[in-house]
């Protein structure tokens, strides 16, 4: 069976029970059916709960044996105690996915719950069943209408090509609410909790392989298994670009991360430095890590670090300039042809040299295409910056603009900072994007993505060598 | 003449002339007086336009001298050339304030654009008109209804105690676009441009006074005159916070600078150390200018660095706390007695130390605030980071949580970090920031930002020792 196949049960289901459902509001097992529900999954929907004979307008089932029909996937919010029964049950009903959303195992500080967590992998181990889990939110595949979690609003993340697997279902949270607004679509959001027998490098294997995933993202805070992670992660890294935000890096906290679901953060020699060489982009906060994975999904690769910005306003340029050298950026020099270029085209009132100032001449869109045209002509530049802020005076500019920056990049990265008021340039900004040039609204965040991707480029380099050697 | 007096027909003109004022949305006078009329002006406005009769439904005048009326502002967007004549009219009219949008003085690349801003300056000073300009976007009190600038869009910002000086305008622009979904109020917003003869000291010594400022911010690139903005500076952060974001960190783009606004970024030794010495807070990037301007708005003082995180969420926790040391701060270690206070009140699957990770006692609104009670009791606690994402599952936990924050800060700053879907909690999130509560995104932004309140500690600390010397 091949590594699709093997996640096809959890990811793409036909049918899905709901194990624990409920029809109250203060129970997991209530928004767990809103979160399939509202998410329009397509397949057969089955709760089951004993004690109902209906939920949410769904005919209700004693067991999921009961279920008349084939299973692929079960969601499971019940009672600890109640977890290898409802596993077994599983197991014998021929279900191969499970999202084991209940805690109380690994996680607690008794030596019980690491027990109790070896007895549920035996069984899910013995009858083949794969376990996103337990002491998780659950996970969502966009592609496939699934929302497997607790938390519904996951389907209003556009679906696209970033995969997110994470130690924390609070990340994912954080994460997908944070993408809303940035227009960033996911494939799939794992929260991966205890692990009890589907680790980050299971998933990894399959995400080298789904053809809905362009770019693997991890959050980590510890595992049991950093040797096979970071071999895993050298070997997708070859194929699709990688991120990484990974926590632990204070002392006083690797209390809680232990705790949390149940490894070490600072132990077994993972480390920042080990996943960098594995040929992870690292980065080091939450917005970084959507404003990262957005210039990794959208934009080509620049062949050197060399940046030149444009501004139409001095300020965000001058911002953009001091954000380049402390991400390992630097500003390119315009060759002699380039530098008369922009003599010719701009007045004595802008700023000629990199990073160019377009002055009084940023109200004429025709002159901006053909600065950024001969910018990015320039072989000393390996990426372009573009910044401008909202004003009503722009809002023309900008809507002449932004079509044509379809098709201008010449295989090198735009990326754009367009601070605006809410709502503003909003149709503009996905416009833009949809030409593979993702918008920011600050100049520091614009800079802090391309690096990433000059990051991407030195891996991507270094693995050539490798081959080469 | 008092301070607030002198900038009186600046600040809380009671009619302006809008010199250049015109129907076409191509030309900045059309912006202008959309800016008046969008802001809601409450005072008499005059176009001035000779080849007009009327602009946009007001009569419009031949020269400012032919208004039958007083005019206490004058904003000026004509020809470079016409300036000099207008100013002597203005002068001559007996307006004492005047916002100079038109461009072409000294950060003309030639020794004319100087030798024409010493024209104008001279003119100005004759006369006793303050002139914020040339070169500049404008400015806006949204104490007054005044959006004197190019962008109407000014006034859909909140009306408050932060005041802006800046020396780009499109800085000014950026803010302005970041603190509208952050609930950022603003006071005054002015870009300083050229600065003929209001500098940022002038400006200092009027909001040093200024009782409708809280918060005092400043973006700076360079300065003629650093000695005399740094002994403002010490001056004002005795009575007020003051915070700033220095850029021209780069060599590259000290040319780009120098052209700005006519000055020199590098030179004149005025540097973040300088200005940190001060007593103004400093930044790095423009989100954490709005973040830091936030907090120290609505936040009491932490006594000290000692911070105390609770999480609904382990992961959001876990990145809090990382971010902690490398911001100045640390974990407070918590009493004895708070200790046993938390494994009362929280069951073992909580983690009951600092970090707080509530895990599923998170849902029980009462207990929550029991731990936060009892976590801001404790002597060594300074400051609290309260975390938690949003889920459907416990939006009523925060609908039931949030009133009772109010008042229960006992002294110490509480930093709130509610990452959601847009839309979802905003209500709850403007109502916990009424309590004096910040509401940030994301966990590192909330740590930045209570970090921005230590330093200000510092530097009232630091006075006081001067004072008692």
């Amino acid at each position: 069976m091949s590594i699709l196949e093997e996640f096809q049960p959890l990811f793409h289901p036909t049918s899905v029970a709901l194990v624990g459902a409920s029809a109250d509001p203060a129970k997991f097992g209530y928004h767990c059916l809103q979160s399939l529900l509202k998410g329009d999954f397509k397949g057969s929907i089955y709760p089951v709960n004993p004690s109902l004979k209906e939920v949410c307008g769904l005919k209700a089932y004693p067991s999921v044996k009961d279920i008349p029909d084939k299973v692929d996937l079960a969601i499971i919010i019940v009672a600890t105690a109640l977890v290898p029964q409802v596993l077994t049950e599983c197991g014998e009903k021929g279900i191969k996915g499970v999202v084991l959303i209940t805690a109380g195992f690994k996680e607690r500080e008794e030596s019980k719950g690491e027990e109790a967590q070896r007895e549920i992998a035996a069984i899910a181990n013995r009858y083949g069943i794969k376990v996103i889990g337990p002491n998780t939110h659950g996970m969502a595949n966009l592609h496939a209408n699934l929302d497997a979690s607790f938390t519904p609003e996951f389907s209003l993340v556009k679906k696209g090509g970033v995969s997110l697997l994470s130690q924390s279902g609070g990340f994912c949270h954080l994460i997908a609410w944070l993408a809303i607004p940035e227009n960033l679509p996911f494939s799939k959001i794992v929260g991966l909790g205890n692990r009890c027998n589907v680790d980050f490098a299971d998933l990894l294997d399959y995400l080298e392989q789904d053809p809905d995933t362009k770019v693997v993202t991890l959050y980590i805070e510890g595992t049991d298994d950093a040797r096979r992670l970071v071999q895993k992660a050298r070997q997708v890294s070859r194929k699709k670009p990688m991120l990484a935000l990974k926590s632990g890096v204070s002392s006083a906290k690797d209390q809680a991360s232990q705790f949390h679901t149940g490894s070490l953060a600072g132990s077994y020699e993972i480390n920042r430095a080990a996943l960098r060489q594995a040929g992870i982009v690292m980065v080091d906060s939450s917005q970084e890590f959507v404003d990262a994975a957005k210039a990794l999904l959208l934009c080509p690769l620049p062949r050197g670090k060399g940046v030149a910005i444009i501004t139409g306003q001095a300020g965000p340029g001058i911002l953009a300039t001091d954000c380049c050298e402390p991400n390992g950026l630097t500003l390119a020099r315009f060759s002699p042809r380039t530098q008369s270029r922009l003599c010719e085209l701009l007045p004595p009132l802008s700023i000629r040299t990199n990073p160019v100032d377009m002055g009084p001449a940023w109200f004429d869109w025709k002159t901006c295409i053909k600065v950024v045209e001969a910018v990015l002509e320039d072989e000393n530049v390996d990426a372009l910056v573009l910044c401008a802020v909202y004003a009503s005076l722009n809002e023309v500019l900008l809507r002449e603009l932004c079509p044509l920056l379809k098709g201008l990049h010449q295989g090198k990265p735009v990326i754009v900072c367009f601070p605006s008021p809410p709502t503003a340039w909003e149709a503009e900004r996905r416009g833009i994007e949809s030409y593979g040039v993702p918008v920011y609204s600050t100049p520091e965040r614009a800079v802090k993505a391309l690096s990433a991707l000059v990051r991407r480029q030195e891996i991507v380099a270094a693995h050539g060598q490798e081959h080469s050697c």
